[in-house]
């Protein structure tokens, strides 16, 4: 499509480190490889520090700067205001865009309680009436094995699920020297482990089965409650300063609920798995096979089909590079495969194809709020010793 | 050892199915492989159909039968009896060959319910005071990598434990025509995947930290509630006969729990994990480091030493065949795995060790006690709708 | 089949070593896991030294004791001579035997050479047409997942065979301070990596296929030409003693061919690959799909079936442990997998099923001789360079 | 490094489809990724159909066309030529780039002759002394793991060098049925696997150690010598046209070598391994340790270490994700991995640090030359029979 024929889209991002910046290769790296229907200009980015934010501008290929978000709700040039802060700012930004008319791209987890989660929920879908979308940031589901496995689920491929197993381990707190980020804590994360991998897995689960979680019994741990300071505010984890501080999230959410569809689903999220680096795992078991993914080998989906002879069945490696694969055309050939920054840019795509077309995008602030409900009630129960709590 | 120096060890062993087959291979084969300290003889088979029991001893090489087990108490040629029957028969059995001064093997899980377990217990504790021995057969806990799993923690190489990770995957009752046998009816198999298998990792949980479950919260679900019946009743699978009858067992248990030094563990075991065909997995995160097992590959440990620079830190994949490792260098050269019957070989050669040593073998009926109550606590907390049930 | 309607077959077997071990673990496991149609008797071992051999049968379970292999040809309870001895001896004792009416299982590899491999498949037609039969221990093609292998491919699973490449990689020569042994003795093991596991991969190429390899290019290369001589001649591995000695045989064996049917092969064979400690690993790719298979996951079979769509096309991992599959209904549940040994016993199976049937068992003198021809056109290729040597 | 203290570095880039899709991606990233020592700019994107590279141009962010590449050494915005064509362009635009002063960064293989190579590498040496460099773009050897496995090769971590075994398998051309495109073409591609995928691995295998190979004995197969002509020419592969046309280069290629250091390396390239879609293996076994790579799990390298001790040695997994990692730190945290294109990206960044510090940039021409004695040699060799070639 020629960009003559092709509607302009002005987007602001709020907030440039880790997020900020698989956020800007998405913007910058879809209409390259993708045919979009709009035309998307990075057109602002939003920090505190002017000289920070003007740096991460040049840097990341932001056209202009403000220091205060509320800039971007004002300027005609703006239509999308793209959220990538922590959880304690995702409400009001988003809202405020939301009224303002601007579409809302916001990261996960949507807020940081049930509450806010659902003021933003609500907000969606006054401007969703006004023609005004917003979509929350569950990026995972748009890498082409997830999707493949969605795919295969949507079409009975695997039967009536039975089980999902589904864990999100990391390893980068367990050194007891590891010093305290905003990540650790409660006032700004909301919570740990739970809400900053947790949610992941257990949007993952719901998306994939296309169904919910309907209940839960849930614990949370935090192993190391005192740690060093940091030195620098910044990133994901970093040099210790002087003195400690207290952790006030949990290190490890361990829980098991119910699915809409009668099955059993596990869930795990800890930052506490020495050796694994970013094992996102699910497994989904059904009446007639199973899918099963790692993250740790993310071009790859597993697939046990049950209607195979028993002689020659068996979980087949699936090498999710070919043309057939969702979003996988666009790129290389089979065996050259897709790395962490390409579900960012498939989520640019799918949402900027939304826009053009009117349609909603998903996932909603809906499916935020109902991930959230989820987390909260893994709280509550871990509150009253792991008891059995509805959603 | 020549013979003339080695005391005799009569045998008898009650059943002859799955077990039964298991247990006479590893008596066979244990002396040919290990310096036994005693002269083992596989002396009696027993079994209520006096053709079918013939037939057994003379495919599996025992060299007498008997209908009733009471008689080999009655024997005096028979100094162990090797209990390999459904768990409804085990405490009858075991405390009468106890207290006939008979050692027992005793199959898992030790019995249907804690109460018969904690009467088995006391049977040998009072048997122990007279030198008569007890053990519950939790053979997986000797598959070479398991072993080393253990001494790894023992030696503190993955430190502090953190989390254990422990599931127990089949699939032969994912299909819905798939019949009943002995093993899905409450009042001969005591539960189902719980006890069945989830006995298993909750055994192996205990044994390869050295610690014990504290509590649980936990839930348990049968899918399918009506089976055909049976064409014969023997067999884990077989052919479905005429008419249906109800599964009176747990299809899956899916539970977590607290470990005595403060970790968390999760646990699951189901017969519905379509694909996966008896994926014993159990995963140790520490503060140090990692283990990891796969029965699927069973000649393997996974070893994450968190020691190791980060350049060059991984989980090395032990493949557990070396002459340094545990029982293997009785064996073949390093790369020559062993298979599933070599547990049941290497539990004949520590229980025969211990009884010519005057030490009491492990796992001990208090070790299978402990396995129940936790087994139990499973029951009572899905009872309660997955309530904190303390130990 | 009850014993009084079964023929007994009284064997013999010379040298009790790491072969020997293997080779009485088969004959005592056979019949209790198979319904075999003759009545196998473990008559007699064979060993030079009176003592060592004596304690070797009492071991191993032989009843009876010869110092000189040539007595059993001699005695009227010997129908079968077992030859696990060194590859020099094996043609002296496998034509001897045959041309005495014993029927012969000789180890791998046939013979040290050509020609001896030549008479010694000459003495077994000969014998042959008396109804006295032989047949080579490659045990390898025994092992569940590669039988499965050759099935898909006859079936035409895979189509036409385009590739074979087949390696043996063990690693307990890569330390120079290894001692000496008879296998690295060119008088008695005739060759290297090249026989003594090389051997194993053509055979397991040309079984699969069901081709022969018709020509080849190879090299040959010891790294380490002189080293400790060892403080006792047993073993695989074992103590340094005084002094050092020559290595007279080949370290490692690189070689490419062509298959009868038009396919490329290419083989390595080593005793150099730090940190494979038995990997023998095959893969066939062929028009319409592959097989892949590695002994260090010996139950796993890996087929990719060409045919499937695109989507849902990938290698399964089958574990190989089904009721379907070869020789596994005898044993064990599903996913309770075999190990090294087993292979032994299915060779025992098949080889008495033969003779019980007057059938002439495979692999054949003929297969070994094939197998022979193809390590001497590797070591006449090597001799020039490598230059093209057709067989 | 701020704007203004950097120089410009004008790209012009000849070719547009696969290769020249990487590349770009490639420009376009690093200076957001990476501290540039120089002001990159895509200037010039040059194809010789004026509508198809004008979309280009804009589809891949190029400021400016070209229809004939000589025009880019005209233009004064152009620094350097970064050549994305076939191979048979490569000699004269390369050639004529460097005499004009123009730095070049030229896709492998370098060329398709060795003749045509060596003036190249003339070129490059006369064009060295006056500062202009050069460069070909054997992408794979910045892979992260494979850079590690340099590395630790060069620390003696793996000892001395015993073995390379280096695989390219790809299955494009199993369908015989798959269309003819230029990489068929003898007078476009030079060679078919041999030098489109066989060179990456023998640059693999030469930077990984370190050393080069000094002779081999290879052979070439084309199992499938007449195809359907494709509808088009663009494209990896593509839809089928009327009529067929002979294939005129090879399906496969299979070599071994020696290496300088004195150790043994095989070889295999092939279009024909079904299932395989861009498997580059690299396993090298020295006389410490071994190192081993698979590009189907990109991120990961594996590495024994044989001085572990028996009992806890094994290949360890590691996740080539963490910042200490070649080039990690720039991107995401541990466990998020890289994709296929970010070795392009790499590229880009050595070669501008390179350029800016006036260094001489690697691979070299010198090195594709090598590279291309490598080919050639294996040519020679396959046409005598296979027999040794020295390089």
């Amino acid at each position: 499509m020629g960009d003559a024929a092709r509607a302009r889209l002005g987007v602001g991002m709020v907030g440039y480190s880790f997020m900020g910046a698989a956020h800007s290769q998405a913007w910058r790296t879809a209409p390259r490889f993708f045919d979009l229907p709009l035309r998307t200009e990075m057109t602002a980015v939003v920090g505190r520090d002017k000289e920070r934010v003007t740096e991460a501008a040049e840097r990341l290929g932001w056209e202009s700067t403000e220091t205060d978000w509320r800039r971007l709700l004002e300027r005609d040039d703006i239509d999308l205001v793209d959220i990538c802060t922590p959880g304690n700012t995702h409400a009001e930004i988003a809202i405020a865009a939301l009224d303002a008319g601007k579409h809302v791209l916001c990261e996960k987890p949507l807020a940081n309680s049930v509450a806010e989660a659902e003021q933003m929920t609500a907000a969606a879908e006054r401007a969703a009436a006004r023609g005004v979308r917003s979509m929350v940031g569950f990026t995972y589901r748009r890498v082409p094995a997830i999707q493949l496995a969605r795919q295969l689920v949507a079409e009975g491929r695997i039967g009536e699920v039975r089980h999902v197993r589904a864990q999100y381990l990391q390893d980068w707190l367990t050194d007891p020297a590891a010093p305290l980020s905003w990540r650790l804590d409660k006032a700004k994360a909301g919570s740990g482990a739970l809400g900053d991998i947790g949610a992941h897995v257990v949007d993952l689960a719901q998306f994939v089965t296309d169904q919910s979680v309907v209940g839960v019994n849930g614990t949370l741990e935090t192993f190391v409650t005192e740690r060093p300071v940091a030195a620098s505010s910044s990133g994901l984890t970093g040099e210790a300063g002087e003195g400690t501080g207290p952790v006030t999230v949990d290190d490890a959410a361990l829980f098991f609920g119910r699915l809409s569809g009668g099955g059993l689903a596990s869930f795990e999220a800890t930052r506490f798995a020495a050796g694994r680096k970013n094992a996102i795992r699910l497994e989904i078991n059904g009446s007639r096979g199973s899918v099963a993914f790692d993250f740790e080998d993310m071009n790859v989906l597993h697939y046990f089909d049950g209607d195979e002879p028993g002689a020659t069945a068996g979980f087949r490696r699936i090498v999710v590079t070919e043309p057939e694969h969702p979003y996988v055309a666009a790129w290389w050939p089979p065996g050259h495969g897709l790395g962490y920054e390409h579900g960012f840019t498939h989520q640019v795509v799918d949402l900027v194809e939304d826009l053009a077309a009117g349609r909603a995008p998903t996932p909603s602030f809906a499916d935020g709020l109902a991930v959230q409900r989820v987390l909260d009630a893994v709280e509550r129960s871990s509150d009253s010793g792991g008891a059995w709590t509805e959603i």
